[in-house]
């Protein structure tokens, strides 16, 4: 680890109130375009965090199965459902807010310029990246109560239907920061018998259809099309400012 | 657990060498069309290994990153790519078979007249519910365990590259049976300079263009093409029998 580094490191781990390798976390907080810099300059070959993330995410995915497969008596289907939700960027990210791992990052420097900082996509994987090094040092079992501790109010509220409205509310503040204008939802189609039916919605965004939902509910249909309009304007905007960059 | 298969669970045991509650076992070899007859005919409720299932997928995804974590020193890419390959359904219904799974599966009667034993997307759902019961009866080391010692072999092919080779073999297998003819591969565009150049080959099938392709080198791209253009067709092909049963 690079010794300057060694005092922010223990001031996470206190922070986040688990006991971790403290070079493991070192690892997990550095992006690759802190340790791309480092090569550069000083020609040290530093490791960043993507293979800690890539673990990581694995370790989230079956904690989260394992918290709803005996906790709660719900459906595969709803199981997968709500995994995807709790799972998802914006969710790890909002958590990754919370637990302000965006100021103990470290970032090269065009990344830090461009906002990396309160970058979404980076904040996440950071997330997992840190659960990757709560794995290796204390296994799964702590890793559960971590992840139990994190995201408990997340899972709740998505088994209760309630996570699912945030996308239609999310995509709303984006078109309205970005265009000023709010997203109309068209219903497209309507099939099948009670209580056999589905819905297909349509959003469009400045005229223009964003994305197509299903489901079984006219609202469950426009839940599901705010939900896809948001990840591709999202993905849109990580590219732009990834080529800006 | 129906008293008639206490005796079929204890040699699937045995079989399977590892301790597995009974229980749990029976649940995981229990696919849902078993299950929804049960209901209808007797009108006792029997869960289907659907949620073991999802479990089980969990723990093969983190055993899987586990193993190549923590014995290659490969990159982040290298990772995704492999556990893609050794996690997906062709290779887990080849493992599926190899330990003779079909033939403990408990299916309903259409689902038996339609060939669901040999299908592939039933087996490999099969072994990853037969994961989840081991994870919930030995924990994740044991299931770590049983993991290596059934993908082993595979991890170690797709590290070297190899068994991506298997997608045009597989491609060509399937399409000389179905139709009699071998795939074309056709190269469509070389961009770049090398070392950074990259080929587009398509593979078409009856003159057809089945799937595009994208690799550094031109087998690369081959070999993705025949990757997506097999998946294509096993899809399609889940979907005919699943309509025709």
């Amino acid at each position: 680890m690079i010794e300057q580094y060694k005092k922010t490191i223990q001031r996470f781990r206190r922070d986040i109130g688990v006991e971790i390798d403290s070079e493991l976390l070192f690892k997990a907080l550095c992006h690759s375009s802190f340790t791309n810099e480092i090569e550069r300059e000083d020609r040290e070959s530093l490791e960043s965090n993507e293979r800690l993330e890539f673990l990581g995410d694995a370790v989230l995915d079956l904690c989260v199965a394992d918290i709803l497969f005996n906790r709660y008596s719900v459906s595969e289907g709803i199981m997968s459902k709500v995994r995807a939700i709790v799972a998802s960027e914006e969710i790890l990210a909002r958590v990754s807010k919370e637990r302000k791992i965006g100021t103990y990052l470290l970032l090269g420097k065009g990344e830090e310029k461009s906002g990396g900082r309160e970058r979404d996509s980076i904040l996440a994987d950071a997330l997992e990246a840190v659960l990757g090094a709560i794995y290796l040092s204390n296994g799964l079992t702590e890793s559960k109560k971590f992840v139990y501790n994190i995201l408990e109010e997340y899972i709740e509220r998505a088994i209760k239907g309630q996570l699912l409205l945030d996308y239609k509310t999310a995509l709303q503040e984006l078109t309205q920061g970005l265009y000023g204008v709010r997203p109309d939802y068209v219903l497209k189609k309507e099939e099948g018998i009670p209580p056999d039916n589905f819905f297909i919605v349509s959003v469009n965004i400045n005229d223009e259809e964003a994305a197509c939902g299903k489901g079984e509910t006219k609202k469950g249909a426009e839940q599901d099309a705010a939900r896809k309009a948001y990840r591709k304007m999202k993905i849109a905007l990580e590219e732009k400012k990834g080529n800006e960059n």
